[in-house]
This record gives C-alpha cells, sequence and structure tokens, in this order.
C-alpha cells in the first residue's frame, strides 16, 4: 500500500478549492488515497508575518483575476464571493469531528460542499448556521454535528493540528505532501504529478 | 504584426530567471517579440507592503526548495547564489543603455548571460565590476557602457521604468503583459501559452 498523501487547505481559500475539486482524482490515477487537512490561515499568517493575497496592495487586484482566470482555464465553476476571505474554524471543526464520527469520505463530501456553496453560491461559511445547513445537505444530523463541533477535545485538535502544520514548514494553502515532498499551491498540480509518475522529482 | 509581449523582471528573481531562458522561445512559436524590462524588486516592495519571497518565515526555506525542484524539474542549469537576494541596480542601468545603444538583442543576450552568472556561476553581480566583466564577455566596450550605465537619465529612466511598472499593477516579477493581460510568475507560462494559442484566455 502507498503512502497517502497529506493535503492541508484552508475553506476560504479559491487555490484550496481548485485542488479540493481534483486532488483525490489525481491521486487515484496513481494509486494513492488522500488525507484531507483543514487548517486556518489566518492562525498561520500570526507565525510567517503574512496575510491573505487579496490584502497586499497591487496583488490584491491582479490576485481576484488570477482566481476567476485560473478557475475558467480549468472549467471550475467559481465566483469570488461578496464577504472573502472569512474565517472557517466552525466550517474545520465541523470536517474533524465529521472525519472522526463518519469516516473520511463522508467529510469529503461535506468539504466539497461547504467550498462549493463559498465559491459558488456566495454562501458565507463563517457561520455555523449556514455550516449546519450544508451539514443537513449531505443527508447528516444537525444537531449531533453542531454539538460535536462545539466540543472542547475538537476545538483542541483544530489548535493542535495548526501548530503541527506550523511544525512541519507548512506557511500557506494549499499544501500537499508527498513522500515527504512538499508542494504549496494549486499552480504545482503538475510537479506532484511528475512526482507520483516517476517516482521521484 | 501582432503586439509584442512585455516581459518584467529583476535580475535577483529565480523565476525571472527561469522565465528568462525560455520567454522568447514561447513567443516566438506564437510570432510574438517579446520587449524585455528589467525592474528593482526592492523599490516595488516599499509599495506593496512585501518583500522578498525568502525573507519569509517558513516561506523562505520552502521557496529554496522549490527553486531549485522547479529548475531540476525544467532542466535549468541553476543554483541558490551564496549572496542571495542581491540589489541590482548597476545590471539594470547597464541593460537599459545597452536597449538604447546597441537593440535589444545585445540588450538580451547581455541579461541572459548576467543571469546565469549569477545563479550558475555564483557571480555577484550587485557590483558594477562584475557587470562590467560580463559586458566585456558579451563583446561590448566595458570603459564605454561604465559611462553609459552612470548617467543621470539612465538612472532617471531606471526610477521612471520602476514608476511606470508600478502604476501598471507590477507588485513582484516576473510579470508577463501579453495584450493587456498580466501573468505573475514562471508558473503561469502555461496560461500565457493557452491565451497566445487561443487568443483568449
Amino acid at each position: 500500500m502507498k503512502t497517502p498523501i497529506q493535503f492541508f487547505f484552508d475553506f476560504s481559500s479559491p487555490y484550496g478549492y481548485f485542488a479540493a475539486m481534483s486532488i483525490d482524482e489525481l491521486a487515484k490515477r496513481y494509486d494513492r488515497q488522500v488525507d484531507w487537512h483543514p487548517i486556518l490561515l489566518g492562525v498561520i499568517f500570526k507565525t510567517t508575518e503574512s496575510k491573505s493575497l487579496v490584502d497586499f496592495p497591487l496583488k490584491g487586484p491582479y490576485s481576484r483575476h488570477d482566481m476567476v482566470r485560473t478557475a475558467r482555464l480549468h472549467q471550475i465553476d467559481f465566483k469570488i464571493p461578496t464577504v472573502f476571505p472569512i474565517s472557517t474554524h466552525q466550517a474545520a471543526r465541523a470536517m474533524l469531528w465529521l472525519q472522526q464520527q463518519c469516516g473520511s469520505a463522508v467529510a469529503k463530501q461535506f468539504a466539497k460542499k461547504i467550498y462549493q456553496a463559498f465559491f459558488v453560491d456566495n454562501i458565507n461559511i463563517s457561520e455555523s448556521d449556514a455550516v449546519l445547513k450544508i451539514v443537513t445537505q449531505c443527508g447528516l444530523d444537525s444537531q449531533e454535528v453542531a454539538s460535536g463541533m462545539a466540543q472542547p477535545d475538537i476545538k483542541d485538535q483544530l489548535k493542535a493540528d495548526n501548530d503541527a502544520a506550523i511544525a512541519k514548514g507548512i506557511f500557506g494553502a494549499p499544501v500537499i505532501i508527498a513522500d515527504g515532498e512538499p508542494f504549496w499551491g494549486f499552480d504545482r498540480f503538475y510537479q506532484i504529478e511528475a512526482m507520483l509518475k516517476n517516482g521521484e522529482i
């Protein structure tokens, strides 16, 4: 059994969304599984002395243009949400709880629906009500998830996962780690593919 | 005659070097010329509230790894220089003077040699002596270039070019503008190619 690929993402990242839409398919072509790890860029940026792309002068407007153009080129349905970027700890906590209680397949389905709600349907998924609506759309019990995602051990796990990501050198998202090799950004997918294909890079 | 592609680069940028090694070839496949514009990222970063990739915590070590890996994957000869990043105004001034006095072909040949001196031969091209040595290697008169690159109008032009780049929204390097469409980074070459091929993006 080959080592699973590690996929670190923030629900507020457009390039994380693009990656989420294709990472499992890419991995499958090379007989790999993918472990999904929601992280919080807002927290990580405090350590890395950075901020969201769109908050830098000049880089901000360009990045918005690049996101739309990249989505169009890759035929991914995408609109920049009205409220953007946002805090995503509610969605991340729900995801962690679903991974533990319902397994990775259910959690991934939820994650993709969260991304689509935010980047296609312009729903502000920073609020727990919006997150729980998507839980219901996934055929899950929203009361159970509401209670689960509020548990202190889930909050602690998200914090620990974030600290572990920083300790691994993760400073942005999406980051994909394959066989110990880190790749930052949707635009490195061609390099990930080259590595999975050739066994080295 | 199709509109020339505009190529903005800093001699201290590895991704600018990768771009410089292939931009003319890419453009030629689609019947385009390339106008080369040396800019100074150090100056631009003051406006864009940014700094060199390698100066950000965590992003720094990753970027160094990514530069080496990307060069290897694209089969470009590359080593991270001992002194890096550096100030490149001497090389940029020499380039501007060569463009005016000797034409773009000579200036591009010089630019590629500067890049190779820095990123292959580990020569600190921030110093004018190193720049002039490369001028000589290009078969040009180093005394004439030394005097030319020190002229006030060349200094003023570099400043004006930098200001114009910022006014165009340029916040990093390399930036390629094709038919008004800006692309930042060597990793956007596949998008530039898609646009040149299809006439739109």
